[in-house]
């Protein structure tokens, strides 16, 4: 029977419109146009400015004839056209793939290959790369090349393009009458995730997640108008959590940051009054680790958010020693970035540095607007006993879920199986609710904030003709979170030594991703045959593995 | 052609939900159980205590038979049970149609008819009303009256129900498997506005608005956590502007309050550390017009949001002048309360009282979340030009717009005729883009923050066997605003007095709708015979009329 509320109340123009961040910039533009949006060395930009030149990139890209459902990539540091490429990309009804500037030639040119790409933005430090990676392609598609100069890069700069990120805006019209997503389920972004398995997986998001992503952010850290925030994250890491849509939400300042160091971040918190940045553990380690001049000039009071690894205690005591206010927060790729929060209360300040400490490592609860964020029983989708102690999968469902891996339904199918998106991140369930991680899914190495596959190393090692056998998991380390660490039984009579092995990963893989640390011996197996890969992890925790 | 963006990512439950408000308090009562969520006299209620009433509530409905697209009204005072009513009632999936509890039992009887409630909770001072209403009912559809009790209410109290509200919950299950709305676009709330015709129109909320504005209240008001909300503001009113909704996504406190009067919002903001509220201008004259010794007690920095009617400049400048720091918003019921906000700058503080409190009385921007609000000129539905003098008709479009009105689809398409919704209020723009009023639909009144329709009170009048004819206008007054001017002609020979005059709109009107001056005379009329407002209205602003 059809209720009274369902006759006569449908959608129309004037009291529906899609879900979009695009409308975030739209208004702040209208009403700070005068207000900083985005600090880079000596540049000064304004919103009114910023949303021009995005509406510029967007005419330009029409012009190009890149319009709905077409990809374009960008291979760019924490600079304005990263922030711009948010909006401008989007309001040509493009999907942004933002690349991970650190991947090799050939991870890359999977990605251009497999998103389709019809155009890439590449900042110059990385033309060389990207030079190499369109020569990888398969494609035959025309690919629109734009070179990203940059005053503040001090290296030797590289054009590969056929024109300027700066020519290419001055062919497009200020004004440009841009077209809101036929439909908020459009997408938005696409990002590649080395996931579980060799090849890279093409998260999609849409227009709806995304602004609900950036709006999450706000209400997570009570993100005031005009809050001031550092780049220190990179954008290409889940478009940066969604925050250059949060930033324009706020009328808030983007600090640009071309490299993550410690001076440069002190300098730009000082000069800038930053009042928010965010950032994997080793981030933050590199103010806690910092000398004590540099240290004496952070300012107090800064909001950080970190995850990309679970922190340690250790961090979060130095962090709260040093006056910045940390709150913890944990994701993946496919849920938008951040997906819990360990919400934090009144009743914590009351405890020892060290209990909190503990409390807030823990991955706590689902973020704002996501509808769900539980520790289920992978096999009946039960939630496990809320005891501390009974192990379950961590899994989410809502509109900060991806819409899916592209190209690819059988892996969105699994991962979706039963209604909930599978983590494959192992956690208990505290008796107030929160989450924390156990042991997190057995493939992936997560060094320096970076996903490293397991899988994709072995592939590699594999192709050594003297390997018989490889395994690689991940090796605790002060620096960097993690590192890979490669155990591999030689094939009878190979004389392969450790340099040769790292020597071979250098060619097939990037710089984070090879393994730091080679074990050579038998490899421990199961009645089946199956490498005992938790057997590999104890002895990869213990000294008796050898760095390279 | 399909772009490959379209290919198997489809909604499923894993990546999409339909946007509630519902998960707000689902989502607090889970993380800060324990925290603070009502204030009403000597009683504290937590936030799991809340949820679970509320499930209770939604359990008895449905044990009820009440459910999907069922209407409960509620004539409620801002008590608990009008807290517990906005999540208690749509989770049985029923939709909530808060009364206005000054309206008479003819208005109420239209109501409970029109929008064919199958359950009233009536607050024992209005249970005399109700039940004149129920009498007058032309429904014969069952009415479940509940009576809602309340030991801070003085008066003499009446049971009219066939159960209290407390027996009622005591029926429920307070961990009642409630369900999420089956569509986003279900109805959650309907709300009668006097309009400008002489019925009342119900106006359909959605959970995908209630949401969205709840939102766009956080972000308007960087509205922090835990903040202290005093209840001044009639949550009968647009559901209290979405605030219900906006204090369990910040898991705030609820600061119950039965009747609005200075002494005891000064009180109740002194005990309870109140931080925000909300209300016409009439409420915030209560405290600028206060005795001296209670204005000593008032804290300062307390963020106070007006509407409901342009607020004079000298108001703002004596909020101001008490340390309260007030944001001025405009909006309607169709547009769930605030639809657009007098965004600030930072540089008006540089300017003097008068000049800032000049720039605040703008009616402003549209509302963050909203897709716009301009001034168009009706007929082409073009902006007009942004030169602060050229008029037009304020008009909204987004997702914060109503559904529509209730079994009115002619009125329905005239509202949102162009895709624009129609607010019938005139204004210019200025060349910031900020709106402000210069004069309101012609046949409303607005005294104390109600909407008085001219005609609803014409009709009354001419239901006087000696008036010939009659035109209601608005008089301005210091305390209300506006209040009713009637303009009346007699019949031959008639002797009615103004005094007989008032006492026929006493027995057929709701107080606030009574005229407060009666003037008697020829009235002006056109050559084709329509009475010329405008002369009148320039009549009831000079000192000549008669107030009764």
């Amino acid at each position: 029977m059809t209720s009274l509320y369902q006759q006569h109340l449908d959608r129309n123009p004037a009291n529906h419109a899609p879900i979009t961040p695009l409308l975030f910039i739209e208004r702040t533009a209208e009403v700070y146009p005068q207000r900083t949006a985005i600090i880079h060395g000596a540049l000064r930009q304004t919103w009114g400015e910023t949303y021009a030149r995005c509406r510029r990139l967007a005419s330009a890209l029409s012009q190009a004839g890149i319009g709905v459902g077409d990809t374009v990539a960008v291979m760019l540091p924490n600079t304005p056209p990263m922030v711009e490429a948010h909006f401008g990309i989007p309001m040509a009804g493009a999907v942004l793939n933002a690349l991970n500037t650190r991947l090799d030639a050939e991870s890359i040119a999977f990605m251009l290959d497999h998103g389709e790409a019809k155009a890439v933005i590449v900042d110059v430090e990385f033309a060389a790369t990207l030079q190499r990676a369109v020569a990888l392609r398969k494609s035959a598609q025309p690919l629109l090349v734009i070179d990203a100069e940059d005053a503040l890069y001090t290296g030797q700069a590289q054009r590969v393009g056929s024109t300027t990120y700066e020519a290419f805006l001055a062919q497009g019209d200020p004004a440009f009458d841009w077209a809101l997503p036929a439909d908020e389920w459009d997408a938005i972004a696409l990002n590649y995730t080395s996931g579980t398995t060799g090849n890279p997986k093409g998260v999609v998001y849409h227009h709806r997640g995304a602004a609900t992503n950036a709006t999450s952010n706000i209400l997570e850290w009570d993100l005031p108008k005009h809050a001031v925030y550092l780049w220190t994250l990179p954008m290409f890491h889940c478009n940066g959590w969604c925050f250059p849509w949060t930033l324009a939400a706020r009328a808030a300042v983007n600090v640009c940051l071309r490299k993550v160091e410690a001076a440069a971040m002190a300098q730009a918190m000082a000069e800038h009054g930053v009042t928010h940045y965010c950032g994997a553990p080793i981030v933050h380690s590199l103010l806690v680790n910092a000398p004590a001049e540099l240290k004496a000039k952070l300012p107090r009071g800064v909001k950080a958010m970190v995850a990309g690894a679970a922190p340690p205690a250790s961090l979060i005591e130095g962090m709260e020693a040093l006056g910045f206010d940390l709150t913890h927060v944990y994701g993946l790729t496919e849920v938008y970035g951040p997906a819990t929060a360990c919400a934090k209360h009144a009743e914590w300040e009351q405890l020892d540095i060290g209990e909190r400490a503990r409390l807030n490592a823990r991955q706590g609860v689902r973020y704002h607007l996501q509808r769900g964020a539980a520790v289920l029983d992978p096999a009946t989708l039960q939630p496990v006993p809320w005891d501390g102690e009974t192990m379950g999968e961590i899994m989410f469902r809502g509109n900060i879920v991806m819409k899916g891996y592209l190209k690819n339904p059988g892996a969105t199918a699994e991962a979706f199986a039963g209604g909930w998106y599978h983590t494959g991140d192992l956690a208990v369930q505290y008796p107030d609710g929160y989450i924390k991680i156990k042991d997190r899914s057995k493939d992936i190495i997560i060094s320096g904030g970076e996903n490293v596959s397991s899988i994709e190393v072995e592939d590699v090692l594999y192709r050594h003709p003297d390997v018989l056998a490889a395994a690689v998991v991940a090796k605790p380390d002060p620096k960097w979170g993690e590192t890979p660490c490669a155990f591999i039984e030689l094939k009878a009579g190979s004389q392969l030594s450790a340099e040769a092995v790292i020597a071979h990963c250098k060619q097939h893989l990037a710089g984070f991703k090879v393994p730091r640390a080679v074990v050579f011996g038998e490899l421990p197996k199961t009645s089946t045959g199956k490498i005992q890969k938790f057997e590999l992890r104890k002895q990869a925790g213990s000294a008796s593995a050898i760095d390279v």
